[in-house]
């Protein structure tokens, strides 16, 4: 059984600690998966929260003092609990203090991936800021860079782009699907950082790789069956939706192009 | 004349302290409805909000302390005033600190309406946590849920669901219009907790319960027509909102299954 | 070269800090147009983000304390940089709170221009409360209206409306484009604000005038050829977007109407 069908069939919890910009967008792709969103960021509840949760999303797009430290308490209590927690470093390179929440937050939670476009990921390999914002995007070696982040870090990370890559320290897929048109509706790649949760949330913790790689698959096969339909992004933005809901498994199969690099 | 066209009349202006998921979507929603969104929850400025307010709506979806506070000072100036408060206890049984936030709530205002699913009210009545997420869902008699919560506390209520059951403590009725699509999207709830302030806005307080059931039907006969043009959940959102916008009274007359039950 | 066409060779990225209803549609309205859109608010890190923007916009939206000390550090830091500010005082005559807020932001930065409907524009020159919320509409002599406001605050001003007037003291344009679906649909008047930002950003700042008439121009033709498609406020939300990004300038120029009143 796939992944996604784990998904419909369990609907887990996903608690996403995400950005201002792109809760409505999250919220609607991981129903349209069959999964069950939930956003909340106040300490208060973050330990409450996390004992029905399923997998816990720490997004940083938006972040402020206090969702950092209800990100620290949900964070604390996820690594004792031991579900899945994905981590995106939205645009890690804008500031220094995004750059200290986001190292903080890989120092003292077990986060079981991290999910960024090859600036994102390059700057926390140098920690040097990027000198760009969100969507900072850089001509590189993304194999390279996602190798140089494990060895620094030795969490698994999943690194986006024109081709996607996903490594674990001895797994590495490559993944060759998605639309360009991916690029101009904002959102997106917080969404599947997201969706990689989702179906972690239904994975044991060691086939995390292969879920992480089917979330990514899935997810961009869906993107280039509606770019077929509309390549506007506003048209496209809820053309992605309808698709992540009505794709099949058997279809995605037939359209995935994952390649093992070992 | 309906409280749907009274709504396009008055254009009221309801005032919203409401959740970051569906800020966008509650505020278009009461555009194509004819009335007049605002949102803000900054404390400082509540007293002067509701004073050019017709109606207030609670919605503790990503509750915060600051929120809660402003909160607390909108209600009570909605209280003295004497205009609608409509309550939302959005995924109450996911943590104590939301029981907490909608207990005080319902003890402190005088909150004119609650809506919720049938496992939101249902966890009001027995204060225990539902164990489950924000669309948690039970199999239940929604009657005797909206029964039971009025009993307790003696606010009127609409459980939504299945069917829907509007209820207080003297009238009640039983509405069975309504897309399962509405499931699929976020905010669908929220919204027509939003919806219901409107046509509050508009009615006596002695015909909140008319007003609020024609509320609830108008909204769902809708979001039957959007689902006859779309079932997937990116572009049923969109077509909802435009079905809020164009269903005509004597469109949402004919389909309307209103059964009172007394 | 038009300044459409700057904005889509040179990307400026836009920072945000905006109110939490119209956050998505802000993004990917400035991406529609190949602009980098930047939404943030943590006072922490507004030095630092500022040190990478474009260009800068002050939106009042849902304005909270914390989010009015972030206006402050990222306005001063723009001021110092010299990147343009624009300002939008969505409903400043909702509340005392609110106008306190804007005249500090008008009278300690160097607002490069402000945006608002005739009935926020007005309450800033009054300084008395309009008595009505966000969107507050009055049959005025917008012309009088956006000359009093440059007399009082020597900021060069855009008053949106049935007809656009854009004034610097000197030069004073009135633009006759835009769909009326524009009003029914959140966000629009905030989408604008930050696409004139754009704009700016790519313009010399003895050009700022024309290059925010452009923008006004660019964006209500644009809701022209949106609504030759679609009324609904739904479906137009959606499309709008895409005629931002399909919008060519020759059929811009075609249908722009803009007049020199001096």
């Amino acid at each position: 059984m796939r992944y996604a069908e784990l998904v419909k069939e369990h609907a887990p919890l996903i608690h996403n600690i995400t950005n201002q910009v792109v809760m409505n967008f999250t919220a609607n792709g991981l129903y349209a998966l069959g999964a069950s969103p939930l956003m909340a960021h106040e300490q208060e509840e973050m330990t409450d929260i996390i004992n029905i949760a399923d997998a816990l999303v720490l997004n940083i797009g938006t972040i402020t003092e206090p969702v950092f430290q209800a990100m620290q308490v949900a964070g604390k209590k996820a690594t004792e609990k031991g579900i899945p927690i994905v981590l995106d470093p939205v645009g890690v390179g804008a500031s220094d203090y995004r750059m200290g929440v986001v190292i903080h937050l890989l120092e003292t939670l077990k986060v079981s991936l991290i999910r960024g476009n090859a600036a994102e990921i390059m700057t926390l390999v140098s920690r040097k800021q990027a000198g760009k914002g969100v969507e900072g995007d850089i001509e590189t070696d993304v194999v390279a860079v996602a190798r140089a982040f494990y060895q620094r870090y030795h969490i698994p990370v999943v690194v986006t782009g024109k081709a996607d890559i996903i490594y674990n320290g001895q797994m590495l897929y490559q993944l060759k699907n998605g639309s360009p048109v991916l690029k101009q509706v904002t959102g997106t790649g917080c969404l599947l950082t997201s969706v990689i949760a989702a179906f972690l949330a239904v994975a044991d913790d060691e086939h995390y790789i292969e879920a992480a790689t089917e979330a990514v698959s899935f997810y961009t096969v869906a993107s280039e069956v509606a770019a077929e339909k509309t390549k506007l992004a506003g048209s496209f933005q809820v053309q992605f939706i309808d698709e992540l809901a009505a794709l099949t498994v058997s279809e995605w199969e037939k359209r995935a192009m994952i390649e093992v690099m070992g």
